[in-house]
């Protein structure tokens, strides 16, 4: 041990899902929408002037923060943008949540949670979901320094209605109130029309999954004024300059094509609904996902030797040994059609089916 | 007030160099690169497959990792690569600062330091500057939680040689010495050569200067490879993917063009040469800068009046109010040769020369 290392702060990071390199396999493990970025990203990029990439990015993002507050209908002061939704939610933990209190958030849940708690010395405390995999509101009605949880949920896909989202932030006036929604446009109702009444709501969105752009790595927050002021103020503490002009213009060209986004949401909608289908006929159990994944167990076989044996079949999908609970489970996302076809056909040859 | 203002963590922010929109002025104001970057610059950006970009990027950012472990004569291991150094300068910060004991820095220096050390609750504490706008090396030799200087210093550009540096590392052997050098190639000798010889060393660059790539958001560190561990795991405790696989290319591209790197800090070197006998010419008194940038001031009219004489007729320079001591300087980048003359034709106007 080196003399310097008593002074480091040590950490457990988040594990994230394999980026196999092989080109000849079927990724279902990180719920990246299978379908590519809308036509006019490319063309943004391919007319980019890269010379201009000399000089420093506009540090109030404010082309694309105009952009999607134009498309969610808030103004320029509601919105908040960061490198991925990830560097959202962090920054929004590291300035909201500063109470003596935990904060609290379902047992399982995205695992990045705990860590984000962990890494900036925030307790917290998870509250357990119910024997169906669902958030209990009256859990979440107790003193507390905070909450967060995803709107659908993850890994379990599970969706809360607004009704019961907003009890939780109306009985929550005195901490912030984090609904996580990257998943909410496959299939669930944005808690952003609650902006106006509830100025502890923070609503997080993300490019990578229903806007196809995992790799641009865009996600944004639109929340109350002064509350959005307070953690752009944290941002501007860390790092001016977080996106490039590049990366804003791409964003731009996605958020003003909602056919296209439209489009592609309704095809993962539908061929997640046809995987149900076929998962039920070869005796899978499994909730009523309303995101772009299946969170599902075989009646016949256990959760580590299935994704051991689809890996061999080039087949990727995630798997969570821990808890224990949920170890039988594989969260499988939505790929095209012809994917999940072929996904099904591996199904049978390991199954015997 | 909201009740729930009580727990939000509320911070000062860093306030960076305007980004004017107007296209017509002279940008002397936040040390970019006055040359394009690399042609293998925009050539990766336009054959980028852009349908990729639905994936999440490679989080060990590996390509980019080894172009800049190669280049720098490192393993892997020993390279660290974020969000501009920016980015990788606060991972280090709440990565290694973790004592009781304050860390050290300049009283004039890069006025992010004691930014992210409020942000993240790290006591410091500064050490004046000589009459010269030089560092004293043995201020630095005292008991602290850890040390952090840039070399070349900002925004004064005095250079420390390399024995200097190695005393203040050597005297340090319990906590981390961060060298940031951000400017260094533009006439210092790198701290890098000291990695094998100190674990507790960690030297920062950019890609924002020298390389041109300021809108790019490119920076890396070096150092022991244990040292580089921890610091990678609070990264994956914060953002698992930072950088899109764009900037990865546009990175290694750049990476990869030693000629034309050499030729743009040539280019940058003989401009301020010129500059320095012009400013003397007309009376500015500065030191004897190593950067991309000279922070002189004038024998007859104050900073402030200066800048804004300056500003009237669309040329921008940096001018910092606080503290007392250099309110009458100005930071001017170097830009074109051309830029750099009309630049002093303004000069003559304005002071009546």
């Amino acid at each position: 041990m080196y003399s310097w290392e008593q002074n480091i702060r040590k950490v457990i990071p988040y594990t994230p899902g394999e980026q196999p390199k092989e080109k000849d396999i079927i990724k279902l493990n990180t719920n990246e929408n299978p379908y590519p970025p809308a036509p006019g990203v490319a063309k943004a990029i391919k007319e980019f002037d890269t010379n201009s990439l000399r000089k420093y990015p506009d540090p109030l993002i404010g082309k694309l923060v105009h952009s999607i507050a134009v498309n969610y209908g808030m103004r320029d002061e509601e919105v908040f943008v960061g490198v991925g939704s990830d560097d959202v939610l962090a920054t929004a933990f590291l300035t909201c949540f500063n109470s003596d209190k935990p904060i609290i958030f379902p047992d399982i849940t995205y695992s990045f949670y705990d860590v984000w708690a962990k890494l900036f010395n925030i307790p917290f405390e998870t509250k357990a979901l119910d024997e169906n995999f669902k958030i209990v509101t009256e859990d979440y009605l107790c003193d507390n320094g905070g909450v967060i949880f995803p709107n659908p949920n993850a890994p379990t896909g599970e969706l809360m209605e607004l009704d019961e989202v907003e009890r939780i932030i109306a009985a929550n006036r005195d901490v912030v109130v984090i609904v996580d929604e990257a998943y909410i446009d496959f299939g669930g109702t944005s808690a952003k029309s609650l902006i106006k009444k509830y100025d502890n709501l923070l609503v997080v969105q993300t490019y990578s999954k229903s806007r196809s752009l995992a790799g641009m790595r865009i996600g944004f927050m639109l929340g109350n004024e002064k509350l959005v002021k307070y953690i752009n103020d944290v941002k501007y503490s860390y790092n001016s300059y977080t996106l490039s002009n590049l990366t804003i213009e791409a964003g731009v060209a996605s958020m003003e094509d909602t056919a296209y986004f439209e489009e592609c949401v309704k095809k993962v909608i539908d061929v997640r609904e046809w995987t149900k289908v076929e998962l039920k006929k070869r005796g899978f159990i499994f909730g009523d996902s309303k995101s772009n994944f299946i969170f599902a167990k075989s009646d016949r076989m256990s959760g580590n030797k299935l994704f051991e044996e689809l890996k061999k079949r080039k087949i990727y999908v995630r798997h969570f040994s821990k808890p224990e609970r949920i170890d039988d489970y594989l969260r499988i996302s939505i790929g095209t059609a012809e994917e999940m076809k072929i996904f099904m056909e591996k199904l049978d040859e390991i199954l015997g089916l």
